[in-house]
């Protein structure tokens, strides 16, 4: 499992261009410049209680997001499948086998691609 | 270039679940199920131009997000560096050179992606 705030500033970073614009401002805020939920609402003259209720909006939405669209599962997907790939051109057996190996790994990215797709 | 239709069925197949269940059932008669604004018309009991309305908002939609989220440039590019591969694999180059095509493909992917994310 991801950490949570690691979860989020992916999220963000895939969905942050969906959220409003005061929703952006404050999650940079709190996850990326790491301010305080206190420092937070006195830049914004707004109650800490409010900025909590912000954030906790935003990252449901960013999870709903997620469950609809799956890009940061997917993402992972791909990545881990790519390094199997670097793992295998990187390995010891001999080069005819490496190419099948990649050839598999390609298929399974091809077919995992085409399901999301239908599945969507 | 793709020709519309293709395209908004592409578009609706990665972000259909974030529009409204109307314009859902609307865009699957029309792009899906080949049906005309007549006949959508009718089945709803509501007018041809209501009809087309609701359309036109839902392939504007479509088109923000992927402004915004780039889903269908991301999996055309994609799927064509797959291509490539298999072709190198399939090649008739010597199988060290396969080796060496294929990691520049996969470097080409894995800094892509992580672009992307940044860029987002």
């Amino acid at each position: 499992m991801m950490p949570k705030v690691a979860r989020i500033a992916w999220l963000y970073d895939f969905y942050g261009k969906l959220l409003t614009d005061k929703q952006q401002n404050i999650i940079e805020l709190y996850y990326n410049q790491d301010l305080s939920l206190g420092e937070i609402a006195e830049e914004n003259k707004i109650s800490r209680q409010a900025i909590h209720d912000i954030i906790r909006r935003a990252e449901a939405a960013l999870e709903e997001y997620e469950e609809k669209l799956g890009m940061l599962k997917k993402y992972l997907y791909q990545t881990a499948i790519y390094q199997e790939i670097l793992d295998i051109l990187d390995g010891p057996q001999p080069c005819e086998e490496k190419i099948a190996g990649v050839r598999e790994k390609i298929n399974k990215l091809m077919a995992y691609t085409e399901e999301e797709v239908r599945e969507e």
